[in-house]
């Protein structure tokens, strides 16, 4: 992969995004947490979610205004163990870290809560959140719903979004486990690789616009009208469970903040506002065992996993979240690797907003 | 199928299954619960989960004393917003409805509470727990794991077990939304199903010893040692999701409660503890909105998804939980059909135990 990555320290990485989004009329503080959170994506090895959105998803909406970059969060209903947020159309990792923020606040007092936002846009990597709780010694949950790509079973068109699940759980010595899925079969970038390589896709990923099962890409990204398939694939492979996963997603963020639903939430790309909501929860351990206890147990669960008989071909079994925590670790090391292209993109870009790029390559 | 299919009253089959409980020391109240569970599963169509497991899951188990009858429940430690406790090695039913109750009592004060349960037993459907949230118009959550039947990604052997999650949300006119699904592909019933008729399973369904994939249903089970397959399949059609969800439940279970995990979960019809471990959470709705705004918008969800474009050869888009209540009304007009060789297996062994079986079909 290296040919065509550039390493950079993070910490630059992160200084650059911040000075970005603060000449886009971000705060000082909420330019360091949406930076925060871009670049965690490419650091933990998920570059699909970092700084190749930087301008598709986040600057251009900020820099045509059809995000507001102030973030006027308000909160619209709450008590010691719940709060509903609207996210007065702002950015989505100021939304998302606010919430989970005061989900963690409310958790130290009532163990539990749970914190719900509206009127929000794309929040990058759902694990972020989740992974806030991981400090506090508390299990941290994280969903928001997006735009639609994926079919419901027997349906035709894409009305659900990929609506991701993230879980972050402690441990003690093992890496905390980190599941951060979503709930299609696989995203909608690996589906225009495959078309990019001219190769075909495995049967279970995407429909055509029939809602006939394909091989080929190219029916069913917006040429082909085609659509994603739910974790599960076709019915026969129970899809139907993907597709009430994504479905659930969207009651929790969507319905019980009173915010968008299915077609009604917004693509990132567009101009219009996307009123993505989020679901946050947090868990506190201590309110039902011994912290230690638990954090033990949850070693022995990960080594007895990692330590079962493996299918042929294969030597090692993973658990959610370890693989990049290893990649994290490596890239906190030698410089967080950024595709050329998106770097090419940033230098013509960060000249025009007048931040022009010029950190060293490591 | 109603050649092999004996139709009775629900009412007729309760009683009957708490005469039978009550005859095997389990107290009235407790006698009522579990038959409600039990038949509640054969009235929703999950016949599957309902007196087909009478014998080989619940009354062999207190017949040669392995579950507790008298379901000793304790308190272990609790707030007001969670509680864990111990069931005792008691009937999964018991503690299921009584941890579930609690939980619901919690969410009336604290809006969101969370009961875990470990030394438990098998509990039926999961989705009688989340249900019972409903009518306190809650979102309802109930997780189990169990006996180890799924392999992991990169696996070959039956490590996690098929451990379902189930989500009841309130609506308006429309049935509520209920998801219980197992997070493996399919249930290990569906691979003896195919193996009895002589016919190969789908690919993604499971895999044989060396951990590929296979369409001969012989080599999944016992005698082939193979495993089932986590939702998703193989890697390439991201089994890993599968995978995570099962630990992930596993985790909310097991090792939040302190209880047992992967294959120290023991089968309900071994002689052993199974030291079962239940989740419950309880979520209310009008801490965050107006009921009657949620339910309304659940409405429109619901009916938005109902008529979306279908799929070439479909004519209708299912909502999670639809077709259970579908079925569950006409099963309460006429009768609640079991399988004659259930019904002859029932009457074997309750003429033995003293409690003949002379309900009368419809």
């Amino acid at each position: 992969m290296e040919e065509n990555f550039i390493r950079f320290k993070k910490e630059d990485l992160t200084d650059y995004v911040t000075t970005f989004m603060k000449k886009l009329g971000v705060p000082d503080d909420d330019a360091k947490i949406v930076a925060d959170v871009i670049v965690e994506a490419d650091t933990r090895g998920i570059s699909s979610h970092g700084l190749i959105r930087l301008y598709s998803y986040y600057a251009g909406r900020l820099i045509n205004r059809s995000t507001n970059p102030l973030t006027p969060i308000k909160i619209i209903s709450e008590t010691d163990t719940t709060a509903l947020i609207d996210g007065g159309n702002g950015l989505g990792q100021v939304v998302g870290y606010k919430s989970m923020k005061l989900c963690i606040e409310k958790a130290k007092e009532s163990n539990v809560a749970i914190v719900v936002a509206r009127h929000s846009n794309h929040f990058g990597i759902a694990g972020y959140y989740s992974m806030m709780a991981l400090e506090h010694n508390m299990i941290g949950i994280s969903l928001t719903n997006s735009q639609p790509l994926v079919a419901p079973t027997y349906g035709r068109t894409p009305i659900l979004g990929t609506n991701p699940i993230s879980i972050a759980v402690p441990s003690d010595k093992e890496y905390p486990y980190v599941l951060d899925m979503a709930t299609s079969t696989v995203p909608i970038g690996k589906i225009k690789v495959y078309e990019k390589e001219g190769k075909k896709i495995p049967l279970g990923w995407g429909i055509d616009s029939n809602g006939e099962i394909t091989d080929d890409p190219a029916k069913i990204q917006s040429g082909g009208r085609g659509a994603l398939l739910p974790l599960g694939g076709l019915d026969i492979t129970s899809g139907y469970k993907g597709y009430g996963l994504a479905l659930i997603v969207d009651i929790l963020c969507g319905v019980l903040s009173g915010g968008a639903n299915l077609t009604d939430v917004g693509f990132p790309h567009s101009a219009r506002e996307a009123d993505v909501c989020h679901f946050f929860a947090a868990i506190k351990i201590e309110a039902f065992r011994p912290l230690k206890e638990f954090k033990r147990q949850m070693d022995t669960l990960i080594q007895t996993l990692k330590n079962a008989p493996k299918a042929k071909g294969h030597s090692r079994i993973y658990i959610a979240g370890e693989k990049e925590f290893e990649i994290a670790e490596y890239n906190k090391k030698h410089g967080v690797p950024i595709l050329a292209s998106v770097i090419r993109e940033i230098k013509i870009e960060g000249e025009k907003l007048g931040v022009p790029f010029s950190l060293k390559p490591i």
